[in-house]
């Protein structure tokens, strides 16, 4: 079998498909763009080889681009026959997409596309090309993202408003087929819950269709679907990205085993061309949201190749004139997240390969530093955290902290003097923000209201800014504090339930996926949603942004009992780059439980507790 | 009648264009994209105006893009009816494009687009939008550039090689249709000149048909066409743009009347998207061809139109990894030749605009400059100057005299301290390639070969970078010298002829405006050629670049008599900016003479000289 292999200049395919995604979404039937501005293709690539032959043989050279081939300075058509006599010779395909990804293919006995291709963008040195395992056959077509489908059905339907809505009994994404009388004239709406398919005002996803005996509606989320006359016909596909679940987690509380296979089902939803912040509304992909999927990806697929794929769609192409999505620290946790799974995996190739766009997103940060030092608001600037109340009248507390980790990562990936940085950064901190009566950090300095809240001081455990007896204070005082606003998004819970694993409190890890995440389950969630307060009651739950259902039900970043269980209950991470050692130390959370973590090297981590017994080994992940 | 206009984000709509026409390139069968970097336009644009109104009225939003209308924060489709209720109204069109030009169009009583929008890229300041009067009308649309076209038929035909050749008597340039039997593979080739047609092997622009009964080539240059089959029908449109030429020169001697003709005539055959360098080969935007077609639109024209659209192509987008076509002396001539644009114009606002990217571009040049601050061969640099042998072992001088016309042009545009910095190097200049014994500059210093050819030295006269002393000395040892190598390029003679001009040489002017423009047309040239070198003979004049026809023979460059006979014998030329003052002195090269200058404002200068006896007066330009 040849081993060609669809190739394209390196982080290319990324960008291309990070513009197709952002240009889905829909709201109300008008197309909506992203606030902030897409990277954007090179027109021009090329790329070279050097090789040689013995035996005389012949080649095509396939593209999704214009352009020619030269071998040995001679210009031949693509798609043309062309002869590589024996010899030493250097192939150069020169190529051309005002509109797209420019992509080529050779797959001959002599000669094929593969890593050991090298390719520039007509200004830069050469550097390897990109490549996937995805794209190997001439039929294939980088231009398209290559995803895999089956056939859902509804589970039940029922008549209304002289329609009919269907109920495919859990929250799923596909494309949707429709059929219907080519004169009739119809809605049909998509929703995430009951009684968002039935609203003709409020439903996010729907459609107005006529004159057609068939329409394809590209793929959407659903859990609910109504047509509004009885003689339209659908038929719906599950359109999913075939990656293994190698990680895993069971316990002899069943509550806990349902959370966790709602969070691996809702992570499974959102991992696509990238890590997506939900699969109704945006679809869109956010840092500080993915930042949280890498960690999730590393305990339940060990994958890397979403994590990596969504890294470069964040990282676009520098110079950087604006935040990651407009979102200061969604740049920090992009470069933190860079990191993290450079530890995680121990993929320095990757990260070398990133780290120059790393420096010029950490130079275009500090650029724009107050003269303190710290991270303000500059124009265009979203200074984001959470969705929650926070004093932001000034320099706020989280957003230095995520500053000063974000130095400690470019510390390790470049060194160029970011320990400093730290450090000189670490005293401004505690003097602005630190309040010892409080035994907390304060939001902002600004108002001189010194408002607490959660987030600065989770952060602060969380990456070790503090010593353990300031981080045991601090959760006192604050995480343990219900004077404290209450966290209301699973993302900023997944960070709590991370400084309280920290500081020991497992219980408290235990009781709040317990009551947060299996109070959504309660009331009847399929998947984890973009927030959650237990004190709303009925429709309240799906509104937000001032709309009645324009919440996510299913949000990436709620997958973290995923991560909490295999961190804290199997107790398995990483103590050195790439698992080269790692500690296991499994917290008797239940009487029985087992799991398993994969680990690079397509290793697997297994532990398991039976009645209060644990055990553990690695094993071999065979593909 | 309604104002309304397409409009698009300023700049976009040329760098769309620019990709556009630099992926037609074709040669030999193999499609050549250009070998630098090509600016592409940004994703996302947002389109914005306030307005107020009385009545309510309705509107729709039409645009080449995907996206939506906010209109007073509520979000509506595209195409949809959108009301205008009375009061004040903040509308925002957001349109995404990953694979071209977004651009947007109202038309409505209420509301329409035009000039008094503003537009943003998601990240930057909003400035006025983009329009021209082409783009007035919704079945209009922006991502197809408006040529006109005429019916065109060949002069004669003659059957040959079991073919037929047709002559169209002379250059022209546009689509071809062509009709077959379906199952006849055939071939068409297009020839500048008879033995091109017939050529099998060498004829650079031909295609292999097969398979269809109609095909359509796009737009070719070509006087011969041959079909290899007698069952092949053509038919032919001339593509143009529909320009006025407002400049006119006439005068007793009808050979000089018949250059103009022909060197008119080839400049408007490259007066397209932009100014092309010529019609058959590579139709890119070239630099320095292009600084000599603004000189030559300023007097043939004075339209602008296509100056503008060639400087923002070639401009395109900062920050810049790469000089202009990589070639330093053409980035030179970009910001020499948008000075020169608005001071023949008037058109400050036009430098305004591009004043950040002139800016970016003069940085870029400045940042590759050796230690004494001389332009050298940086990486992917081409030292270009001429197609003539030239010591280039090192700095060479023509480069930075050009350099020193650069920044004295910075100087007029943004201050900056280019002053200082032309002043410093103006006396580097004098130092390194002075040579008082030959009484001129010399190529290069670095190989101590001392050569002097006429590059260096007619710069220095053109620019001014001598005083007239000077000039005479340099143009009595260097240009009157016929020992110093001839010019051999119509782009460097007119270059040459300017300075012979400056130092009062007219009659030399028009000995070579006979000799050599017209010793093309003697060999049956109907359009000026690339080069000519009139030692050679027969099908020599037609190789290039190590091929048999690879040479243009319709070469914008080759327009220079235009420029010429309107400059030194009508003696038309601005003292101020945009004609605020100019001087009217013609040199009475023929007994009788009469011409046109367009001036800014849709005024002429008309000059006439009868018998001897020169008047001139001031018309309108009634459009």
């Amino acid at each position: 079998m040849s081993n060609a292999k669809w190739i394209w200049h390196y982080g290319e395919f990324e960008i291309y498909h990070n513009m197709k995604v952002h240009s889905r979404r829909r709201d109300y039937e008008a197309e909506y763009p992203p606030f902030w501005q897409l990277a954007t293709v090179y027109p021009r690539i090329n790329f070279l080889k050097q090789f040689s032959n013995e035996e005389p043989f012949t080649f095509k050279v396939h593209a999704t681009a214009s352009g020619s081939v030269v071998l040995d300075n001679r210009r031949y058509p693509l798609g043309s026959d062309i002869v590589a006599h024996p010899g030493a010779h250097l192939i150069k395909i020169e190529l051309l997409n005002a509109q797209g990804l420019s992509s080529a293919y050779i797959d001959s006995d002599g000669l094929v596309t593969d890593e050991s291709w090298v390719s520039n963008n007509a200004v830069d040195d050469n550097t390897p090309v990109g490549c996937t395992p995805a794209f190997t056959t001439l039929k294939h077509n980088p231009t398209e993202f290559p995803f895999e489908y089956r056939d859902i059905s509804p589970v039940s339907s029922e008549d209304i408003d002289s329609g009919i809505l269907y109920d495919f009994g859990k929250e799923t994404f596909g494309p949707v087929k429709v059929s219907a009388p080519s004169d009739e004239k119809f809605v049909i709406r998509f929703g995430e819950s009951h009684n968002e398919a039935l609203d003709p005002v409020e439903a996010v996803i729907r459609y107005t269709l006529e004159g057609k005996k068939e329409y394809e509606i590209p793929a959407v989320a659903f859990r609910y679907i109504f047509v509004s006359s009885p003689s339209v016909k659908i038929n719906a596909k599950y359109e999913y990205l075939p990656v293994k679940r190698v990680g895993s987690f069971s316990c002899d509380d069943e509550r806990i085993n349902k959370i966790w296979d709602v969070c691996a089902y809702t992570f499974e939803l959102n991992t696509r061309e990238f890590y997506f912040d939900g699969i109704k509304r945006d679809r869109w992909v956010w840092g500080g949201d993915a930042y949280q999927s890498y960690m999730i990806d590393s305990y339940l697929y060990g994958d890397n190749e979403t994590t990596k794929r969504t890294l470069l769609s964040l990282l676009g192409k520098p110079p950087y004139h604006q935040h990651i999505n407009t979102i200061v620290d969604y740049s920090l946790l992009t470069i933190i997240g860079a990191y993290e799974y450079y530890f995680r995996s121990g993929d320095r190739e990757f990260l070398e390969k990133i780290k120059s766009r790393l420096m010029e997103l950490m130079d275009f940060t500090v650029s724009r530093l107050d003269d303190d030092g710290f991270i303000c608001e500059r124009k265009g600037d979203w200074i984001f955290i959470d969705w929650s109340d926070m004093d932001k009248s000034g320099p706020i507390c989280a957003e230095q902290i995520l500053l000063w980790q974000a130095y400690k990562c470019m510390n390790e990936i470049c060194g160029c003097g970011y320990e400093n940085r730290a450090a000189e950064l670490q005293n401004k901190i505690w003097d602005k923000f630190w309040d010892a009566e409080k035994h907390a950090f304060i939001d902002c300095a600004s108002s001189g209201s010194r408002h607490v809240t959660r987030h600065a001081n989770i952060f602060a455990i969380l990456f070790d800014f503090v010593d353990e007896e300031k981080a045991e204070e601090i959760a006192k005082h604050v995480l343990d504090n219900p004077e404290i606003t209450k966290i209301t998004t699973p993302y900023f819970e997944l960070y709590e339930l991370m400084a309280m694993g920290k500081t020991g409190r497992y219980d408290y890890i235990l009781d709040l996926i317990n009551s947060y995440w299996g109070g959504m389950i309660d009331l009847g969630a399929t998947t984890i949603w973009e927030e959650f307060d237990p004190n709303m009651s009925g429709e309240e739950h799906y509104a937000m942004y001032g709309s009645a259902y324009s919440k996510s039900l299913c949000h990436a970043w709620g997958s973290g009992p995923v991560y909490l269980l295999a961190r804290y209950c199997l107790g398995v991470y990483p103590t050195a780059p790439g698992y080269e050692t790692y500690e296991i130390k499994p917290q008797k959370l239940f009487e029985n439980f087992k799991g398993s973590v994969p680990i690079p090297g397509n290793r697997i981590i297994n532990v398991e507790c039976v009645d209060g017994e644990i055990t553990s080994y690695i094993s071999s992940d065979i593909h």
